[in-house]
């Protein structure tokens, strides 16, 4: 794969009928990409697809399909699955997802102690990814640290996103993504970092519960911010 | 130890000859603590107390002593050092620390890959050092983000400071030396968490070299800020 020169038109969201899912949809298919939903029941899908069309309006091109037929069809994949069916979850998807960039959205939050940073024996949820689909497919992990009430809307955020991930051109790729859903990205370096911007979740959710407060972020400063 | 009846009077600075402990020691002492700059060689201990008190002035309390003499002195133990030399800082430092506070500063940067995240085997730095120092001392971790260079003067950081440690008491009194720094500090939980904190500096350097910039730092946001 020639991450460099692939266009992006088609994003799969796995596990798109979730909020973080379908604030992701929302705000792309604001930017012109066409959206196809998965999720393991596509009647699940459906309904989600009919949500966003339903405030989106008609035209936009969105729709759904099972899990594996949402991976075959995008360009790039995205998945957003809570962490507890993350394993499973990839080894389904291996099959489908070879040559592709996959973006792992997902938190290795384990309940009950969530503000506690604990990671897969692979080091963070990104690795334990890359382990399971194998070189032939371009992990990158983003949008962990993002409160999925706030994506939903076109209201500017205030988080900024890290993007980790094998390779340069699959982190450029990501940042695309990340700028089309209005949000501010910075490339974080190589997969190893992502346990950064995973167990930052955990922080943040920490300080959320001590300030009574829903949507604690963090930015990047000390460098002019990109437009 | 009972971290709430601590005052904090005293403050060791161990490996504090170096830039971000002379910064340290230049803040705190104008917020009125007593500082006892330590090091292997207790000469380089009173030049860097000489060129700290040529900077603030002799009315200052600032002395020097060898490592082991300043972490006994201490009400609180701060070190900053190598990550090379770390284990064995703290392995010599182990009797004069037992039942106070030690904020750990250390980044395990691995050269040459510093913008990598790469752990110790007990999982960061912090933990690396209570493992070390047993459970009579109490290790928090903290400062790990911000660039000496802006330390030794009074100008306003941009970087806010994560506080990582065991038990909630003893980050209490870390945030309360955190802002006599003039700085921002949030409680980020337990030492566990201290793996985000410290990796976030890999990927600030990483940043700090895309960027040609020499303080990228974080900030967070979503909750009002304290002042």
């Amino acid at each position: 794969m020639d991450a460099e020169n692939i266009v992006i038109k088609k994003i799969a969201i796995l596990g798109g009928t979730g909020k973080e899912g379908k604030g992701l949809a929302y705000r792309w298919a604001k930017a012109g990409y066409q959206i196809i939903i998965g999720s393991r029941n596509k009647e699940k899908a459906d309904v989600a697809v009919f949500e966003l069309k339903g405030i989106l309006g008609n035209q936009f091109e969105i729709t759904g399909a099972t899990n594996p037929e949402a991976a075959q069809a995008g360009d790039v994949v995205v998945m957003t699955v809570p962490f507890g069916v993350h394993k499973e979850m990839l080894e389904s998807l291996k099959p489908y997802v070879a040559g592709k960039i996959f973006i792992d959205v997902s938190v290795p939050l384990v309940p009950p102690k969530v503000t506690k940073v604990q990671m897969p024996a692979a080091g963070s949820a990104a690795q334990e990814a890359q382990q399971i689909l194998g070189e032939n497919a371009q992990v990158v992990s983003a949008f962990q640290n993002i409160s999925y009430e706030h994506l939903l809307n076109d209201k500017e955020l205030e988080c900024d996103v890290l993007v980790c991930g094998s390779g340069k051109p699959a982190r450029m790729i990501a940042l695309e993504l990340v700028k089309a859903a209005g949000l501010v990205g910075w490339d974080a370096g190589p997969l190893e970092n992502s346990v950064v911007v995973e167990g930052l979740t955990s922080v943040l959710i920490g300080l959320n519960k001590q300030f009574g407060v829903q949507a604690a972020g963090i930015r990047i400063t000390g460098i002019p911010r990109p437009k």
